[in-house]
């Protein structure tokens, strides 16, 4: 089966947040691809990256990135997939500063921003899937029996003492 | 052609802000509807609007809110359909709260968030058309020729003086 | 004696923060129930919760959520019973994402927010006696007299050495 | 009828908000007083308000102040009735100088606290209301129905041109 | 030789950071007391104290409290006698709030503001020092021996390596 | 009389806001002086001014500026009289910037911060008073008695309607 | 003489603002030239431009942009000329989005940073002109000549009524 | 070979932060000294430092500091060499004191601000590089190498797993 998602980010310690984005893709089949891709270090590549992307069969990008987070709105600007950008924690500004730059972007280029750090990729990843599922009936039956399972959980295995 | 976005708002002076999505999505051809759907004030109306938005053929939802802006996120807890989230820019806080209160949301449902106000309501039309034009090349298109357009703009039209 | 205070919170890890409303309530006297209720995992047994309390004898609702934290407002959209939103400090953003989310609720709709953390759920628990207090002298005496007892530790035990 | 809710505020400016709060209790049928009573410029006379409030039969006080607004929290600690605190917006900081004055109260001293500016304001009265009407279910009738009148008129009055 | 400065905090906790100020006091010879005085818990204590500091022969007070730090503004509220505020850093908000609450006084009752935490208390203790200073002569001139003491340790000891 | 405060901006157009400061100080009776002194304009000039004023008489010194606002703190390394810091407000961080620049001083030098803007020029006047009245009996009766005028003010003149 | 500055800007509107570094580099004689280049809406041109401007003789860019503000750092990672980012004030936050996009690079890749809008914009023309003035002392004199009579103006020109 | 940058901290606590920016600047070979320069501590010192920079043959200047930051500021006012100021970061507000304190800066007197913390410093170094290769291209290639050695790293290195 073809990837459909691609999981880029600015740099490897960011993995540690995005590896949560690809675990949700795993966890529901959907055939996705991940690189260490900067916009600041490897312009050139994120540029055939994102040019190519389209081509290449991808139908959204995942990106994630912490500080000045250039990432997800340059890959936006060199596709018409949608992009999905993730704020990583920074250790100064916690995050606010990724995500003032990932979700602020100018009318033409947008970035459909998730939350800061860990709960943000996974949710990144879920984006993922919905959109995709949206045209696959069987990936959006999965998506909801993941929600029932954790509704059940919730609702079953709380325990406050 | 049946409606393939649905574009809803907190209250009747979103409108202001939520037009521009609208917009959009007419400039792109893309079928949508639009309604006032509060979540503090309608909360049954908004969880049957949710509820029944993928059986209604919806792919994607587009919903703008301001301050306390609980209605993205309460969407999307109701659907498996991806859900935009346009923070409206409010008198106090400027948006600020209403960005936070939209893109915070915890691991397991996603809200697709946007850059606060005009643009990013704006850019909340043009990735529900990337969605769509994901698994549409004629959309795809339009979008690429819609950017192709105003890059040319930028370049011939600018005026420094 | 009938449950007069609903404790509900977002998820199990805010029980941390949570437990101290209980605690207060406890040595007030003051009957409670507890239960993890979630806006966006469990959105309709949060609605059936909101809107049953009334009916089954409660007389104030607290609720505790972090992050994009819709829960009070939520359950406030769903009862006319006063509810206290406690915003649960998060890893990312200390609790002002969750602040945000919960005090600013447009008009209509109101939470009585506290401060955030363990701090505020103090302070949940008592504004919840405090409310009950103003027509129940016994309970409001308990309340005097815990103040008068606290009063008492910051004037004779304080040691600044 | 005797008055029930005491509505203050730091100075006469803060009117202009805290008219919306009065606005409210009228139209709810809720007997209220109103008062400028300045934490600071008068604090002897806050001190004495808030004592005397309780065997003077109010079972509620909403106080409003803005900048490094202590008037809710001071009069919080001088009476054991709830204290609904209103953070006025400033023309420095936007009144976030407000919220942060009033919300972040020390364990002990519970201040219920609403929206910054008028959308606050007119909860404050809201919240008086149904912390009364908890105990008056011909008040609680009322806001019920105030509810259901305004949710009315989102359903039906919005236009969307 | 009669107390010239009165050290308050708002709990015993704030001693951690409180302690600075009376650690330069002590260093200068400068008279001073210290006490637990909270503004929520004993408001009554904290009016004693302000509106008997004058007659007591006190010069300056030095009041650290934290969160809706409302100390330094009600004991300026209640003398005449120059009031330094001190933000205590909180596990919440970083003490941002606290020097929000401190530093934003109406005008009318100025409190003079010194940093958040540790340093701004140093400089209270400092500060206290230099009004006295003013008008004392050796007072003055051991503060300037203190500062030209630690510019030669600038100088003389830093390593870089 | 030989002038005791010394009253100094960062640029003309700060005087619209320290205007407030002499306002006070001319009610009061205190004997000042004003000036234009720019931290990063006129540096030398800054130092001279700051390194004479003790020998020149000055008792205090009042000093105000906006965005990174280092007219104060740079004061006040330069001499033992207290600095009191008025953070004007700016047009882009509406005065946040010049508070932090002011207020955050290290430990060793510290500046005497009051409120953003009017509020806090105002303020500024009556500080420097205080620390004055507080070695003179007669301006620290005319300091009381204005406090009282206000206070009478605000009880018998506020009209709410 | 050859152009040793390029002024750029992501759109026309920014224009407002970039005028005052252009301005100054006008007033210093400083060979320049400006042009609108997105890094959002013509990312190829702005990689173009980036990757040419060393081998077409420039020796400084300045790149001013607002919001999610990419051009600068995206501009940098293209070329090692010393690039001066200028955060153009934004309606929403002011242009606290743009600063954080701007300045919080990762290691690798400095974007030198001026303050948000016009004060910051004239700053980097004259950044820029310091920058090449360490090498021509020529230009050193006129940048230390317009100092001299700034402060002088200061000095002599200053009217406080 | 003489000194072409000068390193100046405000204490040597700064120094865990500075010496990244002197790390960059011996892997490029590029001369440099290093010193404890404080603002508020050592003033004169500062301005001597200063002021002496350009005839001591200096062509750029880094200055770090932490809080309210004035040291980069300063040293910009008082020399027409650039000056590169680095935010150090603190324990309170995490450094958006020390930004905005400096990178604020009025038009007259840029500081070329970069970074918080680590990140920053390492920035720092390489900017100051960056001007001096402007017009050395011997350095310029070696900043070059530099870069590509990276940009080598990021795409063969990193293991995501």
């Amino acid at each position: 089966m073809s990837v459909l998602v691609g999981v880029i980010m600015g740099s490897q310690s960011d993995w540690e947040t995005m590896k949560h984005a690809c675990g949700v893709l795993e966890e529901l089949g959907v055939p996705y691809e991940k690189k260490v891709v900067s916009a600041h270090r490897t312009p050139d590549l994120m540029f055939e990256y994102a040019a190519s992307a389209q081509e290449r069969g991808l139908k959204v990008i995942i990106a994630g990135a912490g500080g000045a987070a250039h990432l997800p709105g340059m890959v936006a600007s060199k596709t018409v997939l949608p992009v999905i950008g993730v704020p990583v924690k920074t250790s100064t500004l916690n995050g606010l500063d990724s995500l003032l730059s990932i979700v602020q972007m100018p009318g033409g280029v947008p970035v459909a921003t998730v939350a800061i750090g860990h709960a943000g990729a996974t949710n990144a990843g879920l984006l993922a899937a919905q959109m995709l599922g949206a045209f696959d009936p069987e990936l959006q039956r999965k998506i909801t029996q993941r929600r029932e399972r954790i509704a059940k959980t919730v609702v079953e295995k709380s325990v406050l003492e």
